[in-house]
């Protein structure tokens, strides 16, 4: 038996279900040098303020060792824990307590984590048409089933929501959780208004169902912050936030959390210890630092700034170019790190990609977000990484290879 | 509804079956100052190389920050796959490919990649008998069913492994691997001879079952290593090796690799996209400079030489405090970090454990590591974390205290 088929033969269901992302190979050509990637959702490098950073890491290493390069607790390290409550404190006007904090390899591992708590084969899961991509992955792993409820600017449409959940009720099937990213959604870049976050919570709390809240982009914005679903649910039992360092300090530490009810945190310091038993003790050292220093929030408003002067580029270009095109669309956040282009239904935008690369610049097609299957012609635009320049040669190079696309398809048509 | 209830009643099967650990409660005294803890798998924190890391991280940090502080690929940094490589070449005289390698966050990851690439429910993997707790954990997550085989002083006894292998087949159910640590085993300390590793690798590709051979504590002994299994295995298609550094360097920074064919690092890779997206790139880039340090292989013989000085007290001080007692036997290994005691059957070491904490010494009660609920007489000791006078004085109290449950005991019978 060849080598190939012995692995193939032994694989777990779910491992013979999740194809490896075409996409993402081709994606890998949008690393290259000399490509403008508008593609991965990477925070902008230049930002990362790696002087106090080295500095921190340095002393951190040299006075705390047998500490921080030790194993460490799996619920994560007291001290990162006090510096998650001081920035909800300061951020969010929110009190939290250690107990309902779990310290996780990033939100990626919450999703992980909160998936393995809470699916069965076949369980439930509701959540945005289109949403995040690692969520997708995180979610079908565990082999759920997943809903998309349609996106208004304002959040879901939560008539339709009702309809579905009645129509699993009938089922009999069990709807877990909503899955929601309420500020800059990923990807299309839309907040939720305040009515929808009351309403969603009614919605949950009637049903016995849980809110995962993934606030990954929240700080992302000049506006105002709207209240977290959260925070609005005053016996706090029905939502879990996953937060992440990643788009605040940097992606490279792998720092996140969970937070929840203490018994939901119990379930997910379980899990975790089966998966990991520990996120380095170093890494959440260094953050804990970091996140005292003085240094931070100038930095975090720094961040804002340039992303928000980013998204005001790209948007302008693209009215500009492609403002008048027919059948062409696009979700116009007021922050955040992403917006979604809609083009005409024939487009297919993994194909134009392979134009795309070969000119020079990268996005991430549409259809990987959508769970029906559907979105194959729309793209997800990223501001954050490229420079100015950047965005405003490479939207501009976009905005001409979806302009010819659209043409060719049209000189073909009868 | 009460929160508890509410969350019992949304809990996968999973997390139902698993319930925390009463031990791991136990022992989170065994951390208080004036305890001598036997208890976890530590490694010594005095042995951290704080200084070089400290420098290292800082330069990392002040010149690579754009790479390192950024998302990295699943498969993991370049740069740490060679330093991988160029160990194994130096200290195993294996030649090992980069696409051979998927780095993880450290091994518990890896178990519990491989758990979701290999294990639907029910399906069987075969352990030792006893065998570590956190592939037992990482394994009972993905709902696997695992089957013991006991152990004799050079691995497995094989013949019971045939009978076993036969028994699944009649009926009908899948062995997707056997699940083998052959160097210093946790928790025996036992090492596999050279036969039983030739033998385990024919029944393996006999019977079309693969072979996940977890090697953490493989450098540490002063004896010359047997080859690995995957390393007798010409094809090198049936054996999946993992490793880490946690005890050759430190665990805080929570790296590790699978070693495998490009098929199954492949579903290994898509299996940890969903899991975390990858490992921090900045403590792989700070292992990394560390391994090609010159420091790092004298240090290495450093940790050697401290743990076999420590390993040859604790045998010594239990041959002269429990050599004549009846009924108390012990393993006693040439290398690694534990050795498993055995009491009386009459004896339940999570009992005796609350006396030995009030008497400021700590153990890990040694079932937790038999798959088939027994091993409730038997308990494991560590000696890496301890100092040498901490060893001297606590295995001296714990025969004390071993003698005086006996004695206790004997008392009681009629």
């Amino acid at each position: 038996m060849s080598e190939k088929k012995v692995v193939e033969e032994l694989l777990s269901q779910r491992s013979k279900r999740i194809r490896r992302s075409e996409i993402r190979e081709l994606l890998k050509t949008s690393q290259r040098p000399g490509i403008i990637s508008f593609a991965g959702g990477f925070p902008d490098p230049f930002l990362f303020p790696f002087q106090t950073l080295s500095q921190i890491a340095a002393e951190e290493i040299l006075y705390n060792a047998r500490q921080i390069l030790q194993y460490g607790t799996t619920e994560g390290l007291p001290r990162f824990k006090e510096a998650i409550i001081r920035f909800f404190a300061e951020f969010e006007q929110q009190e939290i307590r250690p107990e309902e904090i779990a310290v996780t390899t990033a939100s990626q591992q919450a999703l992980d984590l909160i998936a393995k708590v809470f699916l069965d084969p076949g369980d439930v899961v509701i959540c945005g048409l289109p949403t995040y991509l690692g969520a997708i992955q995180a979610f079908l792993a565990l082999e759920a089933h997943l809903e998309g409820i349609s996106l208004e600017n304002d959040g879901w449409d939560l008539d339709y929501l009702q309809k579905v959940i009645k129509k699993f009720k009938r089922q009999g099937k069990q709807i877990k959780f909503f899955y929601v990213i309420p500020d800059w959604q990923n990807p299309y870049g839309i907040r939720w208004s305040l009515e929808k976050r009351k309403e969603i919570l009614k919605i949950a709390k009637e049903n016995h169902i849980l809110i995962v809240e993934d606030i990954p982009y929240r700080q992302l914005s000049e506006l105002e912050p709207l209240p977290t679903i959260r925070s609005l649910d005053e016996e706090k039992k029905t939502v879990i936030d996953l937060f992440t360092l990643s788009k605040i300090l940097c992606p490279g530490m792998r720092l996140g959390c969970v937070i929840g009810t203490p018994d939901m945190i119990d379930q997910v310091v379980k899990m975790k210890q089966a998966a990991d038993l520990c996120t380095s003790p170093l890494v959440q050292a260094i953050a804990a630092s970091y996140l005292r220093h003085p240094e931070f929030k100038p930095h975090l408003a720094q961040i804002v700034k340039s992303y928000e002067k980013k998204r005001k580029l790209m948007l302008a270009i693209l009215e500009e170019s492609l403002g008048n095109i027919e059948d062409v669309t696009w979700t116009r956040p007021s922050g955040g790190m992403f917006l979604m282009v809609t083009l005409p239904p024939e487009i297919d935008t993994t194909e134009m990609l392979k134009v795309a690369l070969e000119e020079k610049v990268a996005y991430v097609p549409g259809s990987s977000f959508f769970v029906n299957g559907k979105g194959q012609n729309t793209l997800r635009l990223c501001w954050a990484t490229p420079s100015l320049d950047e965005i405003d040669k490479g939207t501009r190079q976009l905005a001409e290879i979806i302009k010819s696309t659209i043409c060719a398809l049209s000189s073909l048509s009868p």
